[in-house]
């Protein structure tokens, strides 16, 4: 998972201890805001910095390869130019991840080109205070024009797609294949602060179903939006190069993500030599929220889990080669860290 | 439910004595194709007028009010205007349900327009033979013009939204608001041969994104769909007509759906007098989707339960006032149906 904690220093370590405590792999982040936020949930900039700083270096302290660290700002509207150019320092230092949001809505995006009529998009302010590293992962990132996703693409950020969130806060569709044609890496996330769920499987649905909306809004320009929508129109080539598979849907939740942080070397899929992240599934579980059929192929039974399964289907989970969770339980086994790599650690070092 | 069936005849009948003995309540139609159709799978004309008649009187033979038979040419391309008249003449002489598919994708009503160039769109073709009467319910709608929409509206014909089969097939998005505001009786169903699931509370949650993509399309039509797609738009209040929320999602679902089938006078809330159809849903059952907090209101768990809630959560069913599942299990307690009430059991007599 990738986290975008609180504000609060004091909850997010609480959050890496149960991170580290029941197994996860995660990159999490305590969140850094200080302009435009509510009186009562602001920081002051250096104080932000700080703790920021502090953050870092206790979920660093936990020696937990699984579990890293990222920098993140909230989005521009709630960062000043000195806290995002403070926050990028603290990244360098570390070696450590970024994420944010981009390019989100119509009302983000106009606010931001308020605050900086300088730059002309999010992601060139973003690139001024060093924000866009290739260990930064953009969330959204739905009204981001050709020039920004290749600004992107030439810093190794990558964007974090999450379809049902757009639904209901992003204003537009993300192209995922059209920006992954120019060379973004694209991963999948929930942010549940604006969608309904947090189940990477629904993101996969609404991913492909986001990836039909692409094409309907291409009719809709065709056919006009007014009161004569009989078709006088045709579905054409063109407008088929948005849509998306639940296979592709499933890469962006696997291969891409693990490749939008930087970790596909590691996990993303079976490859001998990588560490084992998997899911146990049985399609045929008791109770279970859909049926096998005696003609089912392997594939319609992969099928069905995806765009039917749900957490009944999940028998186990394995990270880093441990089951941490069976069935409803966690099963605490993963009590010792597999440290953080040498070489990473003495990058580190040499930073300081 | 409202149910197609399949072709033939047989089968029909096993799933009619199905619903009767699981305890449904259900508008069950046996499909009627005459044309354009597999070698394997099309019917003589007169011979499939006479299975849709034998299907109606199979059904209402059941004295079961819970069931009610329905005449169900598939859609105009695969059926005869000589087939749909017939059908036509069997709905009224047993004043029972018509249900079809109209308007529902770009290949669609263009064959419908070469196959009948003498009507401007499906609805007409319908009017012609008969088939739009006030016990019709049509699905899709979704490529629907404005003057199509007020003849369904005048025959007192609905139309049955089914937002994850329109994503996947339809090519367009069904405007709730809209038509409902020129008067179109709107429920909810799935048609599952074009979505992916079956379930009522998916389609609630797919009615409200179907309707969040028909504000994305405005802004994508305003904002352009080119590589250009910085936010030099903003969010206007036209295009915000369209939306709906999850409470107008389960008004479709249950009223929506209930007039749609002319049956609001029974079902389909809970005023004194109606027949009780109900789900006894527990937000805290044991294993659940979703957890249940502190300070959650009474709200806040209905909007769980319908945003992340499952089978489940639905711990008992209720038709006519009997349980007819309980858990994962068919209670059997309905085997006397509730006869069909004299009224209407006299008006098809004298029909006759």
């Amino acid at each position: 998972a990738t986290y975008f904690g609180s504000m609060h220093l004091a909850p997010n370590k609480v959050l890496v201890d149960s991170i580290v405590r029941l197994g996860q792999r995660a990159v999490v982040g305590k969140v850094s805001m200080d302009r435009e936020s509510p009186d009562n949930y602001i920081e002051e900039t250096q104080q932000g910095l700080a703790d920021a700083e502090d953050f870092v270096e206790y979920t660093l302290s936990q020696q937990c390869s699984r579990v890293m660290p990222c920098i993140t700002p909230r989005f521009i509207p709630t960062c000043t130019m000195e806290s995002m150019k403070g926050l990028a320092a603290i990244a360098r230092k570390y070696d450590c991840h970024v994420q944010s949001h981009i390019s989100e809505c119509c009302g983000e995006v106009s606010f931001s080109r308020h605050l900086h009529p300088e730059h002309r998009c999010d992601a060139l302010v973003f690139d001024e205070a060093g924000l866009l590293t290739n260990k930064s992962l953009m969330a959204h990132g739905t009204l981001l024009d050709d020039d920004a996703i290749r600004l992107l693409v030439e810093r190794g950020t990558s964007v974090s797609h999450c379809p049902l969130s757009n639904f209901f806060l992003g204003d537009a569709c993300f192209r995922v294949n059209h920006t992954m044609n120019l060379g973004l890496k694209v991963g999948l996330g929930t942010d549940v602060a604006g969608g309904i769920s947090a189940s990477m499987l629904t993101s996969i649905r609404m991913a492909v179903v986001n990836a039909r909306c692409l094409r309907a809004h291409k009719l809709a320009i065709k056919g006009g939006f007014d009161d004569k929508r009989t078709a006088r129109f045709e579905v054409t080539p063109d407008m088929e190069v948005d849509v998306i598979s639940f296979k592709e849907g499933l890469y962006l939740a696997t291969m891409g993500s693990a490749k939008a942080i930087c970790i596909d070397d590691k996990v993303g899929s079976f490859e001998v030599g990588k560490e084992f992240d998997a899911l146990l599934v049985d399609v045929n579980v008791p109770g279970g929220p859909f049926d096998i059929f005696d003609g089912d192929s392997m594939e319609d039974q992969f099928e069905k889990f995806i765009n039917l399964g749900d957490d009944r289907n999940i028998v186990e989970v394995y990270v880093q080669g441990k089951c941490v969770k069976r069935g409803d339980d966690f099963t605490g086994d993963v009590i010792k860290p597999v440290p953080v790599e040498p070489s990473s650690e003495k990058k580190r070092k040499a930073a300081e």
